[in-house]
C-alpha cells in the first residue's frame, strides 16, 4: 500500500480511471473525490472510482499523502494554490493535465514548506468524458510524462514516477517545455487538424463518410473548453507546429496541380513509414 | 441464388471481402479470383474467399453473370476494356473503386453489345491490404454508392443494386462527378492531411504519440501506389476540398494568434457537433 489515502480532484474520465487504478491496484486505503456537484461524486461512487466524494477540499485533502489534480488545464494551477491551507505536511501533489510548463512555473515556488509538487502527464485518454467511461486499465502500458526543472525535488519525483508505474504506465522524466514542444506535435496539432477537417464537412455529404474519415476527425468530439484551454496554454508551440504541417500541406498542393505524381507518391510513402513505426 | 458464376478481379482485402461474402449469403454457385501471381491466388483460395483462382481472363470470365474489378483505381478502366473479349452474353460488370467519374467515363459505349458495366464504391476498407484481412461483413450496414448516367442499362443498375444490398449494404445511387466530390471531402481530402500530420512527426517525438495521434493518422499507412493514383483521379475535387480546409487552418492560426478563444472555442464546438453526428 503506498498511501493511507489518495485524493482525486475532478473525478472524471481521468480522475476515475486513476481511482478505479488505485483501488484495484490496492496503492491506497481510501480514494477521495473533490467535485463541484453532489451527483458528479456519486456517480464517481456508483462506478467504484472513488471511495468518499467531497464537495470542500479541506476534509477531502486532510490526511491525504497524494493528491492528483485532474481537472482542465486551467484550473489545475489555481487550484494546487487555493487549497494551500488544507494540504497535511508531506503531501505529494500531481496532475495529469494535457499541458505542463504554465501549470508547473505557476505552482513552483508557492507551495507551503513540506508540500512538493510534480508535474504530470498520463498519455492516456478519450474523446469521452465522465466517470462512467472510467476504466482501472486506462494507463496499462501508456507513457506518462513525469516533469522535473532545477526545483523538483528528489524524493517527490521518484514517488511520482512509482505512483504512474504502479498504474501500469511507462515513465520518460521530461522539462516542461520539452514536453509541450512535443505535444504540440503530437496531440495540439492533431486535434486542431482533427476539427478543422470535420469543422468544414458540408451536411449534405455526412452519409458518405466512413472509418477513415470517422477515425481521422474523432478527436474532434472532444470537449472545446478543455481543447481551448488546452490550446491558450501551449499556443506558441502549437503555432510553430502548424509551419510545417502548412508546409507539407503546400508541397502536397503543388504536387497535385503540377501532376507531380512521383512526389505525391513519395510523400505518401514517408508518410506510411512514419505510421507504420507508430503500430496500431 | 442470385449468379451462376461470380468473377472476382483482384482478391485483396475488397475482393477477397466480395468472395467471402458472397459465398456465405449464396449469391454465387462459384466464386473465382483472377490475380497477378499464383501464390496471391492461393492465399485468397486458403481463407475461402475463392473457389477457383486463374491468371487468365478467358477461362474465369467464361460464363460469369457478375464480374466485380476490385483492383487499383488506374487499373481498372484499362482491364474492363481489355477482358471484352472474353465476356460472356449478358454478364453485368461492376468495381469497387474508390473515384468514379474517369473510370465511368472511360468504360462507357466502349463495351460490346449486350455486356453493361455499372460503376460501385463500397464505403467500407481499411488500411490494411490481402485476403488474410478479408471479412465476410465488410460491407454489412456500409454504404455502396451505385453509379448512373444517361447510358446507365437500367436492368444493369438494379441487379448492381441488388448484388450490394445482398451482401448487406445500404445503396446510394450518385452521378459519378457527385461521388468523386463527396469523396474528396469526405475520404480523399483526409486521407491527404493524415499523410502529412504523419509525414512531419519527428523521430524523436514518436514514443510521445497516443490514441490521438494514431486514430487521425490511421489511414496514412495505405498503401502510397493506391492513393497517389486515387488522387490522380480526382485532382480537380481534391484540390478543391483542399481550399476550405486550408481556410479553416487560417482561421484557428488567426485566433491562436489574436488569443481570441471565444473564437477558437466556437470552431471547435462547430466541429465537435459535426463529429458528434456522425456516430461511430
Amino acid at each position: 500500500m503506498q498511501f493511507d489515502i489518495i485524493t482525486i480532484v475532478g473525478a472524471g474520465l481521468i480522475g476515475g480511471s486513476l481511482g478505479l487504478a488505485a483501488k484495484q491496484r490496492r496503492l491506497a486505503r481510501t480514494v477521495r473525490g473533490i467535485g463541484r456537484k453532489q451527483a458528479s461524486l456519486e456517480r464517481a461512487r456508483a462506478v467504484g472510482a472513488i471511495d468518499e466524494g467531497f464537495l470542500e477540499p479541506g476534509p477531502a485533502l486532510k490526511g491525504a499523502g497524494l493528491v492528483i489534480f485532474c481537472t482542465p488545464v486551467d484550473r489545475i494551477a489555481d487550484q494546487i494554490l487555493e487549497y494551500s491551507a488544507c494540504y497535511s505536511p508531506g503531501t505529494l501533489l500531481t496532475d495529469a493535465g494535457s499541458t505542463k510548463e504554465s501549470i508547473v512555473a505557476a505552482v513552483e515556488g508557492r507551495l507551503p514548506a513540506g508540500i512538493e509538487f510534480v508535474g504530470s502527464h498520463p498519455l492516456a485518454g478519450s474523446e469521452k468524458r465522465g466517470p462512467y467511461f472510467a476504466d482501472a486499465n486506462l494507463f496499462h502500458g501508456r507513457l506518462a510524462v513525469v516533469t522535473q526543472t532545477p526545483r523538483t525535488d528528489q524524493a517527490a519525483l521518484s514517488k511520482t514516477v512509482a505512483f504512474w508505474q504502479a498504474v501500469g504506465s511507462r515513465v520518460k522524466i521530461m522539462v516542461p517545455a520539452d514536453h509541450d514542444h512535443a505535444l504540440a506535435m503530437t496531440s495540439h496539432l492533431p486535434h486542431l487538424v482533427a476539427a478543422a477537417l470535420a469543422g468544414i464537412l458540408p451536411p449534405d455529404v455526412f452519409e458518405l463518410t466512413a472509418t477513415g474519415f470517422r477515425d481521422t476527425t474523432r478527436v474532434a468530439a472532444g470537449d472545446p473548453n478543455l481543447w481551448s484551454a488546452i490550446f491558450a496554454h501551449n499556443t506558441g508551440a502549437l503555432l510553430e507546429a502548424l509551419r510545417p504541417f502548412s508546409g507539407r500541406l503546400s508541397q502536397f498542393q503543388a504536387a497535385l496541380e503540377a501532376g507531380e505524381w512521383s512526389t505525391v507518391e513519395s510523400l505518401l510513402t514517408q508518410a506510411k513509414k512514419v505510421r507504420d513505426a507508430l503500430g496500431n
